[in-house]
């Protein structure tokens, strides 16, 4: 029946067949003693790892390691890693361990495996891309105890604090970002917030909630005008979902968004199975969401009878990803509030600054916005993942997301008397992250959050007005928040070629390479650089550092790398008179490079100068000999440029001409002598 | 321009308008410098919150009070929380602090404010309801490094070894718990895994990534038979998700799972808008969703053409919640996969005992389905939120949820050279959660993990003998893994009635009452009672404990407050024949008490024995007169029943009326005196 053996390793292995363990009666008895002597005996082995005080030493340990890294580790290694793929399977084993490792492996792992797979997002001096997240400490000490605790948290009976202290906790954060009393759960009415994992998962809640509002709107009124529904596309009753038997398809159903929303509201639409229409926007309008561009959209959809559109809601964004714009909430309101659209704003960066008096004039219109969406992990201070989701009503949300029959649904839960947040969710289970931003409001008060805040704003400044004032940056819209958007300075190539666009990726590859990181995006059609800064706990002189490495690596590569079509003209004919024919050549196109050698370089030279003593010692690029145009010009042609080379008792020349190939200008072909 | 003034707090506030801080170039070298000096001037007064010093010494704080939760306090606390709604803000503040606090504050808050809020699932030691969670000392270390990382994972190259850690600790993962190798991220195929929040999560995954292939399927086919789709619901073009025209509208599209699979499938299910089957099972074939129950409900949906009923998936449970039942896997693939459905294993907590050679045979047939989603932190030793999701080909996931145009899908990502998680998951963020799977399994060695998961095993063994032995409760099912279901024996009311279910539910109360917790579920129409238990540190004196207490709750309640009928009328004559006529009240119904009173019931009794001295002096039930059935019997009547009562010079009797109400036997009619 049961059988125990000695293992190579000198441990002890139980084999018990299933029927033994699971069904059978009769040797019960002595299976389970021999099962429980090993149970017992086993246990001691495993000893370090459920003892107190191994955790109490280990986790001292990781506090001080993490302090190490956030303040000094995570700025000594590049910013970005430099890892390449699968470099971690190659360097762990292929299996788990069998027996316990002791906690110091894993330590030292942390460190020589992990840390240089990261690229360091928060804490390193000199990351400006994206949006930076910023954490904190005391936020991080509430996720231990979030991990500590493992509260189940799905409905309020499971364990009554997680719900309450998300309630308390979201009604707090809603009072610091001035957000407009519908939203909060203190408030008479039936609004309310939840922690959401992100402003994506949100977004499918909140889109999924508006849909079977709107939904159920069309099959009523259908119902009330006793006719049949216009169309026919996916009419048919969802025993599942309960919807109506006249129900809209999804396919039919609607979402409005801006050309500069976040994909995620597309992801969303794609997982719902909605359409996105991504209405346009422009330079003219700061690359915001007009209202009178929504109502067209929308009325022309009500319009089209044929196709049978069900709008079902706008998102509106408060602070964009490319240019932190802001779309105004009031001519969008004005637009959903008559027809019925649910209203969300998508503010996961923008919204933290709505704890600024001097922000508040962006957000004009919120009060009649449906539902709103901040990350706190963003800029409030928490690590991921924390989106705050507030809504004006929250019993679209229980409807479209609760199992609960409908003659169970009870008042206490719909009036707020008690949250059951499984039903303002994707998923059942749900963490105890509430922790994490009470740790936060109350270690930084209510003023230390809005200064941190600000801080980034008055980081930005400083950026943007360095950069106004630089003779290799100008400013590429009016820095927004925290995000300065810029351009490099020139007139080398078109504005929004390729250019154009090849030569601040090239610059944005350099700074990289000198531990600046920032990202690009796209601007009323041209490429555009962004640097997003901010934090308590970033440094005016971290700021000015940083601008002047990338000032610097603009104006050396300007300089050097980055010639006129007169300085690599000027170049090959020093090059050659140097006697330096690898670097001529290496100022050659491929093509031409096929076709000419250093060594036959070398020789036409002498050729020509018929090996004068001395050889060439005067190089000019004779301006009058310039040609922007000629006949046999081609696409990519910069220019013709004719270089007299002199030497003692023969004056010769070479017309060049040189091509544009991505950011680099390099000869084609050359024409030795005279004319 | 900009104000500065000083609060009546003695803290310096400063005011710019927005033009000024956003916009304006003229003056912002004096706004700059003033917002800089204030700037500078704050970052000291919230330096606790962000200092190292500060966060070690607070994080040792806060790691001793867990263990002291974990070890202590949750024992004597009670295990279900008691408070009322609304407790938490009546003690909290209506707003965040203006200023900041102390820490001390924070903590002595968790003790006294959330703890008592708290229901202590995983620490408690009588803590036996649900499928009760296992957490570890490792893995909230894990959790501790996650948090302070504070690492953005959403593609492999915003930070590698997020996503790479991931996949190995998964294939580790895989591979203790004896996957096929097709699941597997290092095998050659397109298999490979991912971390989900929830199982709920990973079902919504699944499902939109079997809905988006079964529809592009079908759009092939009809193409391709150059014929009109089937009927027209739903189709319709969705430029967004970049279905075919002619798609198959979702809720045509069928999911098939049975009556014991758990509520987030369905859930899911109204998430995407499919339409749910949910098959039924009985207690012949236990509980388990059969093949050829399946193949027939496919077949009629297939076979209904007028409805054009699209079958997309098929989802197993590997231990069901009720009772641990496992669908057989072989089966459901010998119908799925000929129809080319999708076959989904939910092995949210039956999926970690694939780790025990015993258990293996349960899981036969997985080496044919398509996905398997087991929750690390259901008994893997993780907290809240890790559940792995295992796929044998990942391009349906990255079809259904890449937002990546078609021509820059790249065949690294899709080979598996580079993992980009977006694409698996709903949301676009995610946290570095491989680190405290990768904890736990080096800190138990796979040999720990394997003996913590047996133990579970060990222990129900251990409370299934008990139950089986004892006077009181008899087994529901065959104890399956850790989980035991029973019921009170008793042959006082029928079984599954609704008396029966009232009588399991007083039980769950009176039991709760002296703290232990465990929650009744349905099988096959009757109420049983679920014994969950498990994990590394529970021990067989916690088991034998609660189970005597169990036994002591059912054994005095039986015997006390569960009276016979007969009890019930002996009761009654010998609490008037000790002249204590409000006892003999207390034993009517309602009805009754509102026609009598104790002074008339004395009256009666007065009147009936002529108040002989001695008054009543023997009280007996008469078995013959004991009547079970009668002519004016109403529903409900127990019995009617004849007691003697005799004294000095007399001999009379009363005939009492024992009628069911709820649990209880109470006495609706009386008739004084020999017929």
């Amino acid at each position: 029946m049961a059988s125990l053996s000695v293992s190579p390793g000198g441990t002890l292995e139980l084999r018990l067949p299933l029927r033994v363990v699971l069904l059978s009666a009769g040797s019960a008895a002595i299976a389970w003693t021999l099962a429980l002597g090993l149970y017992t005996r086993r246990r001691g082995r495993y000893a370090p790892a459920t003892s107190s005080e191994d955790f109490v030493r280990s986790g001292v340990a990781i506090l001080r390691w993490l302090t190490n890294y956030r303040s000094r580790t995570c700025r000594q290694l590049p910013i970005v890693s430099t890892v390449a793929p699968n470099y971690l399977r190659d360097s762990l084993p292929a299996t788990a361990p069998e027996e316990p490792e002791p906690f110091s492996n894993i330590l030292s792992d942390l460190s020589e495996k992990i840390l240089p797979g990261l690229t360091h997002w928060e804490n390193s001096a000199s990351f400006f891309a994206y949006f930076k997240p910023h954490s904190s400490y005391p936020a991080v000490l509430g996720e231990l105890v979030c991990a500590g605790l493992n509260v189940m948290g799905f409905d309020w009976i499971a364990s009554p604090a997680c719900t309450e202290l998300e309630v308390v906790t979201l009604d707090w954060l809603g009072k610091l970002l001035q957000l407009p009393e519908r939203f909060l759960s203190c408030s008479a009415g039936p609004g309310g917030a939840v922690i959401q994992g992100s402003a994506g998962e949100a977004a499918i809640v909140i889109l999924l909630a508006a849909t079977r509002r709107a939904q159920s709107r069309r099959a009523a009124a259908s119902r009330s005008a006793g006719a049949p529904l216009l169309g026919g596309a996916g009419a048919t009753a969802d025993a599942c979902t309960g919807a109506a038997a006249d129900d809209v398809g999804r396919s039919r159903c609607v979402v409005y968004c801006s050309d500069q929303t976040h994909a995620i509201i597309k992801k969303a639409c794609m997982v719902l199975g909605l359409r996105c229409r991504a209405l346009p926007t422009s330079v003219e309008t700061g690359f915001t969401l007009r209202g009178e561009v929504l109502a067209a959209a929308i009325d022309a959809d009500l319009a089209d009878l044929a196709e049978n559109w069900l709008p079902v809601a706008v998102v509106g964004t408060s602070g964009t990803t490319t240019s932190c714009a802001f779309d105004p909430l009031d001519e969008l309101a004005d637009v959903c509030t008559p027809r019925g659209l649910w209203l969300h704003v998508d503010a996961a960066y923008g919204g933290a600054y709505a704890c600024l008096d001097e922000v508040r004039p962006l957000f004009a219109g919120l009060e009649r916005c449906d539902s709103f969406c901040v990350n706190a992990h963003k800029k409030l201070l928490v690590p991921f993942d924390l989106a705050a989701l507030y809504v004006a009503d929250r019993r679209p949300l229980l409807h479209a997301l609760s199992l609960t029959p409908e003659y169970l649904r009870n008042d206490a839960s719909e009036s707020g008397a008690v949250v059951d947040y499984e039903h303002w969710q994707l998923g059942l289970g749900r963490r105890f992250r509430a922790l994490k931003l009470w740790f936060v409001m109350r270690r930084f008060g209510a003023s230390g959050v809005r200064a941190h805040v600000r801080a980034g704003m008055v980081l930005a400044r400083r950026f943007a007005d360095l950069v106004a004032t630089s003779e290799v940056f100008e400013l590429a819209a009016p820095p927004s928040l925290s995000l300065v958007c810029f351009r490099l300075m020139h007139a080398r190539v078109p504005h929004g070629s390729e250019d154009d666009d090849a030569l601040h990726m090239e610059f944005l590859a350099r700074a990289k390479a000198r531990n600046v990181f920032i990202i690009r995006s796209r601007l009323g059609g041209r490429l555009i650089l962004r640097f997003a800064c901010g934090g308590i706990e970033q440094t005016v002189q971290e700021v000015e550092r940083a601008f002047e490495i990338l000032r610097a690596v603009a104006r050396d590569w300007m300089a050097s790398t980055m010639m006129t079509f007169r300085d690599v003209a000027q170049h090959f004919g020093n090059s050659i008179a140097a006697n330096n024919y690898p670097a001529a050549f290496e100022l050659l196109t491929p093509e031409a490079q096929a076709v000419y050698s250093p060594e036959s370089l070398k020789a036409a030279v002498a050729s020509m100068t018929c090996a004068a003593p001395g050889g060439i010692q005067e190089v000019e690029v004779i301006e009058e000999g310039i040609l922007e145009d000629w006949p046999a010009k081609q696409p990519g042609d910069v220019a013709s440029v004719y270089v007299a080379l002199t030497g003692a008792g023969f004056a010769e020349a070479v017309a060049v001409i040189v091509v544009q190939r991505n950011c680099n200008l390099l000869i084609r072909h050359l024409e030795w002598g005279r004319p």
